[in-house]
């Protein structure tokens, strides 16, 4: 390639990696090609992982009654966490929309196992959750792989584990880490929905770095003489 | 945009998911510019986040005698996890390099606050491990990014965090989730370090799809009549 073309392909990925969403309210519902589902599971699944040992699974659910279930299940679960709530955020909780479950083309579960890759998994000897990020890892492929496709993504998290392992027949020592949302949308909203309705907004980038150690800002660096 | 644009914008994504790699031993050391590491950490704090929590911070460092430091204790570590191998996978984890602290640009350790965003996050009532995914989806967006702008990372989990956490005086409510390698590469594998020594091939994507339900593949779908 040549210097223009490496550059323009550099700015695709931040391209993408901005105009990512997470979708609730913007599935269409539209049917999702088999090609495309295959490369956007392809994407997920090129991830680093520790050890090599790619400890993440994808269960595709496009069956309306196994959705309509989980959908019923995070309703319940979304009016617990109001209540845990003082009346201001409630109000502001009360617009917000968490999951396009029934209205998104389909669902993707996303699974992790502890057991994959045997007893001696490299780089997982002092760090136990180093399994548990590889699996995190590939879900970040597939949101931005999804987003390069023009589709939208939504992470539900308002869910006990142990109902969404039942719902899917997933066995006791793998752990369900995510439902996606996947599919077709009308658009991507350019500001997030939680900053939209005021539920919060993000920090600058200054607050989260640090120069050398923790706590030294930009500007506040000590130098040898 | 064009379509044809627009297709080389996808393209450019699943390149740089397919080209990334975990670095040791490419690392040359060669300075990195602030505007590039402040692009790949903009990159990383464009990252989801449950409850727009944002609960990472970077710590960027650069101080020879702290990777020396960090280097050593690698070094302990990954003799630890030698003594528990049986001979056979002793030997063929001998040449395998796991990190490149020393000689990478720079290191960028990536922590999670589970404090941050305060007592209700929105997504993190029912998995409490939601904020700590929102971290590592932050680690792949500097990977991603980091590749596009044609540099290395390699993330190194061979360390007990209490030492990591010592090492830059961050807080005991926070926990560093890895050291990231980053800089300058002679070039990237085109094959993954582990799967070149031996030590662990990659597994068909199809054996980590399910379909409907866990343990259902393609072609073994129930369909209603």
């Amino acid at each position: 390639m040549n210097a223009a073309c490496d550059l323009a392909a550099r700015d695709a990925v931040y391209d993408v990696i901005a105009r990512r969403r997470d979708v609730r309210a913007e599935f269409d519902g539209r049917p999702l090609d088999d090609a495309v589902l295959a490369r956007v599971l392809g994407a997920a699944h090129r991830a680093p992982s520790v050890g090599m040992s790619q400890p993440w699974d994808f269960v595709v659910v496009r069956d309306a009654a196994t959705r309509a279930a989980f959908a019923a299940h995070v309703a319940e679960q979304r009016a617990a966490f109001a209540a845990t709530l003082p009346p201001e955020r409630r109000t502001r909780f009360e617009p917000i929309r968490i999951e396009g479950v029934r209205e998104s083309s389909v669902g993707i579960v996303v699974t992790h196992s502890q057991q994959r890759g045997g007893p001696h998994v490299l780089g997982r000897h002092t760090v136990a959750d180093a399994g548990l990020f590889s699996t995190v890892l590939a879900v970040q492929n597939l949101w931005l792989a999804a987003t390069a496709e023009g589709l939208g993504v939504g992470w539900v998290s308002f869910y006990e584990e142990p109902f969404l392992r039942d719902l899917l027949a997933i066995p006791a020592d793998v752990r369900p880490i995510a439902w996606l949302c996947l599919g077709s949308v009308t658009h991507l909203q350019d500001v997030p929905d939680l900053e939209r309705h005021g539920w919060r907004g993000r920090r600058p980038l200054t607050e989260a770095v640090h120069l050398g150690r923790w706590g030294v800002r930009a500007g506040q660096e000590v130098h040898d003489a």
